[in-house]
């Protein structure tokens, strides 16, 4: 199932694909979910419920609906950074398992919602992922149960803005216990950066339009991944190029953090494929050139969004 | 007023300080609010709702109470980076506006409750903070206009794991626009680390016990801060040498991202007084030296963790 959270009369409610552009909106009613967490938290047996209340009711174009993002106020949204086996030959030294930042759930919006950019922010750019919605709690999983924690699969562009990131890096001495002396303390030439800003600001997190269920992505690792600007491909790649995969990933997380019901794993940015004749996203400066900007994923479909200045 | 959050018969309920050692639990009434965020939301006028509703309510020892943090699942918590004017002697390049790291609220866990660490962790020390609880949505506010956003300040330890740190740091080749030529790229030299799992990881910021409302705090910037571990003074210091003040803080970062009521902001960490014969906070690795870990903050109170191993 392919299921939404809209925007209708002041209330957030659910909606359900049932086209390529269709969907319906289930009716209020007591043996319903109402929202994205209910479903999460009685599934699978909501999603028979609301496949059950279809039926014949009235069909709304895609492009009709105000989405917000299908989980609209995660617990968190843990992002996997240079997770892409074309990273391998930049990366001069770094971590083997994922390394993770959280995006704020206030920078999340839904599909057909603008980018809010202002000029301070300098060069933003898309970056094209697939994101993981959990179903069930994860705490010290191990990999071979890590999907069973999975409720199901959206699109997320964690847009990035490299000024701000360049300008939120320190170059610094780093107080460590001294050798020898634990209780003395020495200096420790260090870089550090802070992704709370470049990462995180409003408008961010573009999210949705909608999560396809778990059962219906028979492999995670074998989804074409499109990113589209003002109707020119700018880059072509697949998940199967995802250096950690949704398994490790939620294991590897959840030996530290728990994943709660609702909370989204952006997996990692799809990069220019060699021979695809397209740019590298870094190209596309959403600031200066404006929207639309897409990012489609065969099985789960398309996240648009245009821009506008504040 | 002292306001704070304690789970009691399987429910979160509100706890207010009456004496040093003592609250009351206000009943569950309609005219009153049942949690922080109605507190928030309707103050000040709930404030002089719970005030009347004190009388001769029973008493609690506050050790006898399973407290939780006092907004429990804040929708983000701003982290400020090397904010302390300690700092800049050590600081060879870095921004002069605050830089921001988000936490994770999932990490949040209430005074009294046990932080529970693992030997993979290697060394974590803590980090004493004034905490910043927003009571009114900022977003693009002015320096002047900032404080009359603050619910009140509370007390996080930002816990802090370098290991960690180091390992989730890249060292690679950033792509950009190549110059001259925007939709060709080059590579820069670049260095960027990720705090997900360093700063985030469960149990990595105790907060509370409690929540002091702004009319009680005449000066945010002239609070003293202690840290002691297992009875001993580890640092002491004052709010007065945070760089970036509470007001500086706050518009800075509602011009990119806005701050919600019940948003948590921490202000960075106390370092070593010169001459105060305290170490720094990175001698004290409670992985191997376990806990208790103690933040006090003047005005505020005293927020106490054990240490447990998981």
């Amino acid at each position: 199932m392919k299921i939404g959270s809209v925007l209708r009369d002041g209330k957030v409610v659910l909606a359900i694909a049932v086209s390529e552009d269709e969907v319906i909106i289930p009716e209020a009613r007591d043996d319903l979910p109402a929202t994205m967490l209910d479903v999460i938290e009685q599934w699978p047996k909501a999603i028979s419920a609301l496949e059950a209340s279809i039926g014949n009711a009235p069909r709304h174009k895609i492009n009709d609906l105000h989405w917000v993002p299908p989980v609209p106020q995660p617990g968190k949204v843990v992002c996997i950074a240079l997770n892409n086996s074309a990273n391998k030959d930049r990366i001069m030294s770094g971590p083997s398992h994922p390394a993770t930042f959280i995006k704020p759930s206030s920078s999340l919006v839904g599909h057909g919602q603008p980018l809010r950019l202002k000029s301070a922010y300098g060069r933003v750019h898309p970056e094209p992922e697939l994101a993981v919605v959990i179903g069930r709690r994860a705490s010290d999983v191990q990999r071979e149960d890590a999907l069973q924690h999975v409720f199901g699969y959206t699109i997320i562009n964690d847009l990035t803005a490299p000024q701000m990131r360049g300008e939120d890096t320190f170059h610094y001495r780093a107080i460590h216990p001294a050798k020898g002396n634990s209780s003395e303390i020495e200096y420790v030439d260090s870089w550090v950066s802070y992704p709370g800003r470049y990462k995180g600001a409003d408008t961010f997190g573009p999210i949705g339009p909608w999560i396809v269920t778990r059962d219906e992505i028979a492999d995670p690792h074998n989804l074409a991944v499109r990113c589209v600007h003002q109707g020119r491909l700018v880059t072509e790649d697949n998940t199967a190029n995802l250096t950690n995969k949704v398994a490790d990933v939620i294991a590897f997380i959840s030996s530290y953090q728990v994943l709660e019901p609702g909370d989204i794993v952006a997996m990692g940015t799809a990069l220019k494929k060699a021979g695809s004749g397209g740019q590298a996203v870094q190209n596309v400066n959403l600031t200066a050139l404006g929207g639309p900007i897409e990012v489609s994923i065969s099985s789960i479909g398309t996240l648009s969004n245009p821009v506008e200045y504040r």
